[in-house]
């Protein structure tokens, strides 16, 4: 079974991406809406979440974890690949391998929370790869809020992205990394205010796609079903906005299960 | 001691109300940003997180506890007056009391989160006591996160406040209840945008006022200090965008101090 977790629903363009590229695997997916967002926390407040829905995610049958959330990755990755016994993946590193190699003339924008933004990440790793390569970061606090009200092209939605690309556009970028899960639902208006001629890399399409090859290696390491069988999607906290930002993402009724737990017991 | 507690730090909007006050009392607030927002969240994760935050406050010698947050009053405020030892207090009733009290044509509109507005804790509050008044919700959900990104007086902004206020102008209402203690920021802009002949009735002045009156007729429920001291102010994650938000509400620096916790230890 693939474990999948994100602070709220906006990986769950994570787990449609990978159910698509990997029909024949169950998913089993933990959102914390209970204590999202987790892109405005410290990092030590999210290292501790993201170990807490690891260990939920092993109990119900995970032999892979995938963080499905860019704040999480970019501050609790390394520390969960120590302490899990199981594979650990992530969004940021499948979305740099895309960045470097495609052709670039080495100007990437990277968007995303505070947290994956002051992190950093993105532009380390990078840097690693191509060191000639020059990265800017923007923190768009704003944008996950509005996906999660559902403002998907509203006016106010598209000023606001306006101005958090500003900066970027004045960068001359020529590839756009969406280092947020919730963004690809607002790809089309970043597209369009971004440029057409920017590539623009989406960090779920990307992890699922990595997934994928990883799993046509390593057969066996995760259970192969005959019948795909029913995903199961846990979360923290059962509200309206989460259940129709959920079907959004997935085109379909998607049953939220209610974990029981510490944090909401 | 006066123990005040928020999703964030919102309530400190009461808590500075209560400073100016009662100056001669201590404070002691807990902000529970390692789970803000509660707005968004259910009725019953938002109860148990009221109940731990009451019981560190007790811990921390509170005398009396105030529930700073609209979101909290609406959902649990019952539930910690069942369980808690000490007199409880809240933003709501005092908000409407002043709104039955002053001169009204009973037309009422309430601004708030999503949980505020879902409970109807207003409308039923007020509807006892003045069955003849028509009370209109609106809930803002994207309010609180422009308040802490501290977009105070950005044209998108103004846009939002436009849109969520469109249909209470269209009620014809005398009297705007800010049912979230975020929303005192950005009074003026409310104000200016719903009219200058609409009465604005902000709930953290509301209770600051109420609460003075009960610890005259009450002088020995909460000790009162021959020097003001240090009041204290606790939080579940310190982030910088906090930081700021509490310097902005108070005027002057705030020690935010970590509270070690199973929330975030």
């Amino acid at each position: 079974m693939i474990g999948i977790f994100d602070s709220g629903v906006g990986g769950m363009t994570v787990a449609r991406a990978i159910e698509k590229n990997l029909p024949g695997r169950r998913l089993v997916y933990f959102g914390d809406l209970a204590r999202t967002p987790y892109g405005s926390k410290s990092a030590r407040t999210i290292r501790k979440y993201a170990l807490e829905n690891s260990e939920f995610l092993l109990q119900k049958g995970a032999e892979i974890i995938v963080i499905a959330c860019n704040s999480a990755a970019s501050v609790a990755s390394g520390m969960l690949r120590d302490k899990l016994p199981v594979p650990v993946f992530e969004v940021v590193t499948p979305a740099v391998r895309q960045v470097v190699s495609m052709g670039s003339r080495g100007r990437i924008g990277i968007i995303g929370t505070r947290a994956t933004i002051k992190s950093q990440i993105y532009e380390d790793k990078i840097k690693k790869l191509r060191p000639d390569f020059q990265v800017f970061g923007q923190p768009c606090p704003l944008l996950v809020p509005l996906v999660e009200e559902g403002w998907l092209n509203k006016r106010e939605t598209k000023m606001i992205i306006r101005r958090y690309l500003h900066s970027l556009k004045l960068k001359n970028i020529d590839t756009l990394v969406l280092g947020c899960t919730h963004y690809p639902l607002l790809k089309k208006l970043i597209q369009s205010r971004i440029g057409r001629q920017i590539r623009v890399i989406d960090s779920s399409r990307a992890i699922a796609a990595e997934l994928a090859v990883f799993l046509q290696k390593h057969p066996n390491l995760v259970k192969i079903l005959s019948s795909a069988g029913e995903n199961e999607y846990y979360v923290s906290d059962v509200t309206e906005a989460a259940q129709a930002t959920a079907e959004r993402i997935f085109g379909r009724r998607i049953n939220l299960q209610l974990r029981q737990g510490k944090d909401n017991a």
